[in-house]
């Protein structure tokens, strides 16, 4: 299958590639949600890919636990509103998506954007949230990284320091768990590591977002683990967004893109409100090899 | 199942009512088109509901004939787009949604709100639009109603001049034809009388939407018709949208609201570009009478 | 003062060149309307210009004739709404500010989009609307340019055609004046030549907006008519909006975008309801030349 | 001047109501900042009103230091972008609006407002935020606050608290002090306590926002303080928003509403990237008695 990752005349970005293309690459995308709840318990769900990612969608079925309502919040990311209710209850999405056929993109000249000539949106993505305190990391992240050549180079000598020094460690973690407390520390998960490269990022004035998705194990070797929803970051230089990855640190093919935001907290799968149990939960992002 | 709408505690907007409430009407909404083009063609699809509607959704399959992308339009409405590919293509759409068990609201003591009290995203809805020419049958819309009382009588009486004078007629009217064009030949389907209620509407300084959905045929006879797609009319009385119906000229249960806009234009099912062929099409929204 | 367009390093689109630099035009824009009503009317206003406009604010002063409240719409425009008060009043509008010192941008080689490719806010800008008929005007407007060179060559050649074809005659117009009206008789004013070059590109698949602005005759001969607002379009090539011009048909310096839209209807200057009387107007778009 | 307020027929939150209204408060609004930086400094400006507020612009002027560009954040903000030039450089803003001759609004008999009923753009003012952690201080507010009656009670008995027991010490907190700091330290400044309010609010799980803006001393005994930027709380209750206001906690008049956002960081009046040194600040508002 790789080969057709060689072929020049496909790809791009567009939504409307014509079907029947040899040259494409289907991932059949979804989640499992099993919860307990004694009294039923008002929920916010973002397992849905985001309108504008790349993907492009063939078949899609969504099946919440009780009537639920969708809503666009102020990044651009689908939200389902329900109220999961007392007792057992499932959710299930499964979708097939079409990605590019093609890796992450890169651009190793590509130069850090003055601030005054950043795009209206990118200012947010410079500030600090709940998890991420470039305030409080500044120095740290000058002492680190003033010596890279600023752009591409700086932000992969980010993406390179978090993956080398920050060990992967289940459980180091808590919801409250700040990228200071991951700084200190130097374990975490994948959430965790993507904080800490957003804030220090942030820090160096490069303009930088976390995101949650899907993420298939296309073309490397699948971890040993079971598959489970996975967080990046998105950095702006040079008039775009670029995808780095701290965790796997490589590029890789069919990321789909579920929520974006300032940190974790505004890209979580799941918020509910009272006490909830998640008794089961199952992810999955697979090649579809002989497809459609 | 009548008896469930006379349940006082039954209902309400909101998107979280509990499941297991013994109260409530379940419909199942959906079309199926099959489309035929020599070369493949760009298209735009509004077949499925608004986020904002206030159905609630509990089981949705989007199966469009090649990969789509969806965006929101300036007015809210879901947009899919995606190339028809060359030959016969089958775009299927299907939905369960819980809808309230009531019929339309009305107040008949609302009152016409002053246009300096608008809220700022009513104005553009008392604009004329390409096929609503306020402008042209301003003179017309006041010999005529100028001596009802202002507010939900006047539209009331309105709906009422619509569904009366404007004989319904298959085939009388062309993508082109305007509601000025119904007002002089006094014929049309669905889509003209939901016009010229509209244009009648805004010369009258009533903020006036056209509005596509999903109709179920509840507590009703149903037509001696194949179901379509319904169009319906959403007017600004004393700070809210009230739905109106020229066509059917009373209130209903379960509209599932896919598009709103300034004419049928803003709110088309599908538009191609190029030639397509419709070969069928289907549309549903039925009662689910023993649910879920 | 032409020299300065020489220099190399002068302009940018940038929000923050810093001030000092000694190259920019500084333009004096702003509007004085006098109205006389005899009872209160409500009325939008949209003579500030957009804040997405390639100038920037160096000063600005507004003074509406009664208290005023401004909101975005779905255009992005900038609308303040006020009720002009019985008897005479007086609205002005006086602002300063830096334009890029280099004439409008071409790129001769630019190619036409396939729809396919168009981004997502484009499309709206393909349909008709109130003035701007495509669908009428479809075939005709193939008759004329289907030999062009599909890009930059065809959307010339329709300014071309406008421009040499349509008379420009003060009075031609009334508000209801279609751009189809135009076809017909051959003559009209600035909005109407503007509506006809977007009826044209938008029959010929490329996306057209409606723009009206400030201009200022900067390098150009004034003609012997008092200052007016202008209007121009905006098409879609290649990736961004290039402006063009069928009224003056030549590039210029300086334009200040004031509203966007489907047609002339979405970027009035004024809408009032009730009766209104106009009084006198001035409007002024002037280079200062010993500026700041 | 207080004898207005008790006309009956006066107010009313249109932005239409005619001049020559006998009722009506005017406030001259406006600051003045002066910066000195050794190097050009990229700045974003949150000095002037927002669109939405309840005021009504009567004159305004803009003179920023350099050209400046403007922009809607996501929270509806007007940012003003500009680079601070090297040097001295002088920002200044100032308008007359007319505002309504009332208090604040309430209605102690307002409810909570159940999760499930929230409007969606709600949910974002429950979660945390950079300075605003209601996930640490959640068991505090439960325990301070579970045994007052949900709704209005609820949310006053907060106000009355913070304003009771957070003693207001100038200098007392830094840019990075968090609500947490506030509550252990039980001292702040005027930001200090509108974010302790804002948090404990959350944590009670009634959506709460941070506002900054213009306050008039009208109607109150001016305090012994230079005038300044004063920030209050907006919180969800029964429908709607609520002005409330820890620092004076008594219902004031002629508030003008300049940023909304979830604490501090988005509604920030100014922030610079590099060195820049605030020579001198000025801030006014004040009732004009003879006015306009």
């Amino acid at each position: 299958m790789l080969s057709a990752f060689t072929e020049p005349t496909c790809g791009g970005d567009s939504g409307f590639m014509p079907l029947g293309h040899t040259c494409h690459v289907l991932v059949r995308i979804g989640c499992r949600f099993e919860y307990e709840v004694a009294e039923s318990a008002p929920s916010l769900w973002q397992v849905r890919p985001r309108p504008d990612g790349s993907h492009r969608m063939l078949t899609e079925r969504w099946e919440p636990p009780a009537p639920a309502r969708v809503y666009l919040d102020a990044y651009g990311n689908l939200c389902d509103r329900l109220v999961l209710p007392s007792g057992t209850s499932t959710l299930r999405y499964d979708g097939t998506v079409e990605v590019p056929p093609t890796f992450d993109e890169a651009d190793k000249g590509a130069a850090q954007e003055p601030i005054q000539h950043l795009p209206d949106e990118a200012f947010v993505y410079l500030l600090p949230s709940r998890f991420c305190w470039p305030d409080v990391l500044h120095d740290q992240a000058w002492n680190l990284f003033e010596s890279s050549e600023p752009g591409w180079a700086r932000v992969q000598a980010v993406s390179d320091w978090v993956h080398d020094h920050i060990t992967y460690v289940i459980g180091a973690s808590t919801p409250l768990t700040t990228a200071f407390d991951v700084w200190e520390s130097r374990t975490g998960v994948c959430r965790d590591l993507t904080q800490l490269m957003v804030t220090l990022c942030r820090a160096l004035n490069v303009p930088a977002r976390y995101v949650a998705g899907y993420l298939p194990d296309i073309a490397v070797t699948p971890p040993d683990l079971p598959m489970d929803f996975c967080s990046w970051v998105e950095v702006w230089l040079e008039g775009r967004w670029w995808t780095f990855d701290p965790r796997n640190n490589e590029p890789r093919i069919g990321r789909v893109v579920i929520a974006r935001g300032r940190d974790a907290l505004d890209a979580a799968m799941v918020t509910t409100w009272g006490a909830a149990n998640l008794k089961a939960m199952a992810v999955w992002a697979d090649e579809i090899r002989d497809g459609a």
